[in-house]
């Protein structure tokens, strides 16, 4: 019988904390999402089953996806009972001190199928967010600072009111080396620019690879789905060698594709993509800074 | 002094018909765009001014807008007197029977700093027309048809309900070889959409130079903005070398781009290449039907 408990890097969604309903990890390495019985659940499962089973997808494609094994019945975080959890991937368990942020995609996260009070919900938090302005939104983040101060991790009320310069002050922390405890102040970021953002295998590379798909498959539309980005800070300061990480999350509102292109993915992806290699060319030209 | 007319090969916006205020035109090559008292139109005198003395703008990218030659003050079309018109270059001087397609580009025709009742209106239109699924909408069109049945120009009413097929068959028209007078019927693509759509100089090549641009430049955001696709069916079918044109037109709702890039209109542009694309490989695997 696994031991089931409250994952511990977990920077955006419904926690399970003080008895909510939130998901659950095992020592194994699996993730545990409740099922909420509601349509958003249901389409969740559903689109796991339809895309390990998508021959159009191409294999390349699969790794930016979190592994799925179908569903199981588990008791629920919030103590109310067995509950449908789908069975995922924990894509942090590999991980000893994950630096995370996720950026939820699209300037709009509502889909034309909607019902009106739904898009007028959304559009209302697509304003107040950089979703409108910038094509997508920092919906969470953890950034490790070290053994003794440990993550900077703003809280959901901070990141939701994010500016353009609050996001490239994130992205230039992200890659920054650990020097102080004090998380406004910002260190050097140029020495780990080059291998987290750059490189043949970087989160650059990965996004582009990514984008390249999103400007051919017209299979499915991605609305409020976020783009993970990770790495272990750590672990690239003590020299090992380090590959970040670009996952997709959260496919609560994916709908059919229907032959068209996912322009509203594709353009907040382009100019999360623009605003990384801004980014990483400020870093690598302020050397030492 | 110059003799000024109605232009001949106008498909979307305002026309300078029945004493109504619209644009005129001159035998020199120029085009007159009347200068509504309003922001819109203030803002588009102030775009062109803008632009043409941008140096951040690559040369080849200026190929894709109207040259434009300030303001002069002439009798407006609707005989309310003198009036500020914009003097631009007239796109269609040098074509004698141009097939055009107008594409008003972006899921999104607003700007995030609209007033509520503009967004309003807007979305609404957004939502009826193609904009919000494609990415983009047909504003107008005409399609040559030969000397006898002469242009295929359905009226406003109906482009404006177009579905995605509807924006396939219009592609497919476009490249047709002129064969019957019968709008409906449609003949053989795939002799003109190698020339039109493909090749080195051809539609898709242009749209993929300014996606380039697009991926890249922050300097501006184009709402509302349309990409005319335009040549001369008649001249190729009389063995003539035609390079067909991407233009961009219509600058009323262009704002500061901030460093940001225009995801909104970049998501529509890839989604018309994507439509164009897909048209073309079809033309050229159905050869002959």
């Amino acid at each position: 019988m696994p031991m089931f408990k409250v994952p511990d890097h977990q920077v955006a969604g419904h926690q399970a904390l003080n008895g909510q309903l939130g998901p659950l990890i095992d020592e194994t390495g699996l993730f545990y999402k409740p099922l909420q019985e509601d349509e958003r659940g249901l389409r969740e499962a559903e689109f796991y089953k339809t895309f390990s089973a998508d021959v159009r997808v191409p294999d390349h494609i699969r790794k930016f996806f979190p592994k799925s094994f179908g569903t199981k019945l588990l008791d629920a975080s919030d103590g109310s009972g067995p509950l449908s959890h789908l069975v995922l991937e924990d894509l942090m368990s590999k991980y000893e001190n994950p630096s995370i942020v996720d950026f939820k995609i699209g300037s709009r996260t509502w889909y034309p199928q909607a019902t009106d009070e739904y898009i007028e919900k959304c559009l209302k938090k697509d304003k107040i967010t950089s979703s409108l302005s910038l094509g997508f939104r920092i919906s969470g983040l953890q950034i490790y600072e070290g053994q003794e101060s440990g993550y900077w991790k703003p809280d959901r009320k901070v990141t939701i009111k994010y500016k353009p310069e609050d996001v490239r002050m994130v992205l230039r922390k992200f890659v920054s080396v650990n020097q102080s405890s004090d998380s406004k102040k910002e260190s050097g970021c140029s020495t780990f620019a080059s291998s987290v953002y750059g490189g043949s295998s970087g989160i650059l590379a990965q996004l582009q690879e990514l984008k390249s798909w999103f400007e051919e498959q017209t299979i499915y539309h991605f609305y409020s789905c976020s783009v993970l980005m990770v790495y272990d800070k750590e672990s690239l300061a003590k020299g090992k060698e380090v590959v970040p990480a670009i996952k997709l999350v959260d496919f609560a509102h994916v709908v059919e594709g229907e032959g068209i292109l996912d322009h509203n993915f594709l353009g907040g992806l382009c100019s999360l993509i623009k605003f990384i290699s801004d980014t990483n060319k400020d870093c690598l030209q302020n050397q030492g800074s």
